[in-house]
């Protein structure tokens, strides 16, 4: 494919949303350095604006549209990060998101999408109704759409967290993120095959939800069908440019069960005293679970995000 | 008094822990200083080694022993950040730390002592049981009792906290803390008025556990007598010491609602995605219920922690 993105959209994805996507923090943990012997490197995208790396790429998609196209605005469907961060970074250009979401969202979803300026129109929560109800709206107000992750410039986006993380910490053997629809994982590839090819890269998977480590033993696109995990930002199936990026950069990808997710997410939690959300545990739950031997490497993990409910933790639910 | 800990107190200090104990970050939040309408600067001691600015002083006064002193270890008795703390510090120095707890202190903050190391002697739950069993040891020892708050050398490092803030960031207009046993309040009001006397110091206190309210308007040391609050670290009465500091550089107490509390502390979970203990919300809590009024002004506020039982939130058991 000539459309898929390489290292230079991401580093100019990096140049465009400079100074209004947050440079988040790379920290480290003794305490979890100790407990998987590995040096770890964690890339706090929790800490990005609205909450998750969601907003680098967005915010690159709606930087990248010409004038012409961002009066007539932007438009997703989504019920999770992706929609508060399209209608956080369509404020800061001052253009209006459309975002059709689920009558059954929840509020507290509903209220972030909101609290941005996001327009949102409910639909009947099916993939069909969500899909037409999009249509529509693009047809009638000629609004962009802008997927979640099948867009090159949602990937370069992405990557820009990786990029950054590069920059900041020499020497990595391994970088590791969580796989859903894939833009982060597929940018953080490009990113990093492109920068240190002797890197690897590791995708991250609920085994609940393992469509993607399907799709790459069957060499085709499988669909996530009724996934099962708490990481609910993962549950999405892969695209066609997402899917051509794994495929082609991602060295493995490694599935886990939902016990060490709840165990990975506890101990960031606990011991590095920062709130993430289920998707962003994933991959130092691979490392808990040595689906990966991590013995003296040095590594890198994106934590994805900080969204979720207060009032139902995970280990609280699972009680 | 003479022994009053000073500026240059605080600065020996620093230099003495620097290396050991982590420069912690100063986050800022959009979401927040929006809500209350001024600049906040957090300096999160939550992230400090063993999850407390306890470290700081208690590795200041680990290391200020001679040679001699540190051989014989170092004792205390406390059932919180502090015993921690000091059994790091002491674990760093390769010397005993010997920690008397009440035999009903929760499982966790004994696996924390012992964790690091600290050699425990569980005593009847009582003030009294508590000093005897800790003065028992002393004396066989020959260890230095550290007491948590009432000690020159403690102080003088809980100060480097608000050493750094100042060093990070101009122009503070005001800078607040919690206080409980008064070291942290009173180190910070050292630094901050000896680098800045232009820059107010308030000192945020529960009402549920407003002993040092109540002592500073009576002017002498009212005991903290059956304190009623959620922030398990403000539980304790002011020292000779502390009250001194506080009569001499603190500008304000103010006290705020469990509520507000309680509201402080998600607020910060939910935007700035950190995990920090209730008694880390009490400054900001004095800004959401208005004590202070904080329109346009630049604050330093410190979060004193992260250390809380994850399986029973606030928000949570208050429901």
């Amino acid at each position: 494919m000539s459309d898929l993105p390489t290292l230079d959209d991401v580093r100019r994805a990096a140049e465009r949303i400079a100074g209004q996507a947050h440079r988040t923090p790379v920290l480290t943990c003794a305490g979890l350095d100790e407990m998987v012997q590995a040096r770890l490197f964690f890339k706090c995208e929790n800490f990005q604006k609205a909450g998750a790396f969601k907003f680098r790429g967005a915010l690159n998609a709606v930087l990248s549209l010409s004038q012409a196209e961002a009066g007539r605005g932007v438009a997703t469907h989504s019920s999770g990060n992706h929609a508060a961060a399209l209608a956080l970074a369509a404020r800061l250009r001052g253009i209006p998101a459309q975002v059709v979401m689920p009558d059954n969202s929840p509020r507290v979803k509903r209220a972030a999408v909101a609290g941005y300026g996001g327009r949102i129109t409910l639909c009947r929560p099916t993939l069909q109704d969500r899909e037409e109800t999009l249509a529509r709206i693009v047809r009638e107000t000629g609004a962009t759409e802008i997927h979640p992750y099948n867009d090159a410039r949602i990937i370069a986006g992405q990557g820009t967290a990786a990029l950054e993380l590069l920059a900041e910490v020499d020497g990595l053997d391994l970088v590791l993120a969580p796989v859903g629809g894939g833009g982060l994982i597929s940018g953080t590839a490009i990113a990093v095959k492109g920068l240190s090819p002797r890197t690897g890269v590791i995708a991250a998977e609920p085994a609940g939800a393992d469509d993607a480590w399907r799709s790459l033993q069957e060499g085709r696109i499988v669909p996530s069908i009724e996934p099962k995990t708490i990481a609910d930002g993962l549950r999405t199936s892969l695209g066609p440019l997402t899917f051509a990026v794994i495929r082609d950069k991602v060295d493995r990808i490694v599935t886990v069960s939902e016990e060490a997710i709840v165990a990975a997410m506890r101990h960031v939690w606990e011991r590095m005293k920062i709130v993430i959300e289920p998707s962003s545990a994933v991959p130092l739950a691979a490392l808990l679970e040595k689906k990966i031997d991590p013995a003296g490497l040095r590594i890198g993990l994106i934590l994805s995000g900080g969204n979720l409910d207060l009032d139902r933790l995970p280990w609280q639910t699972a009680a």
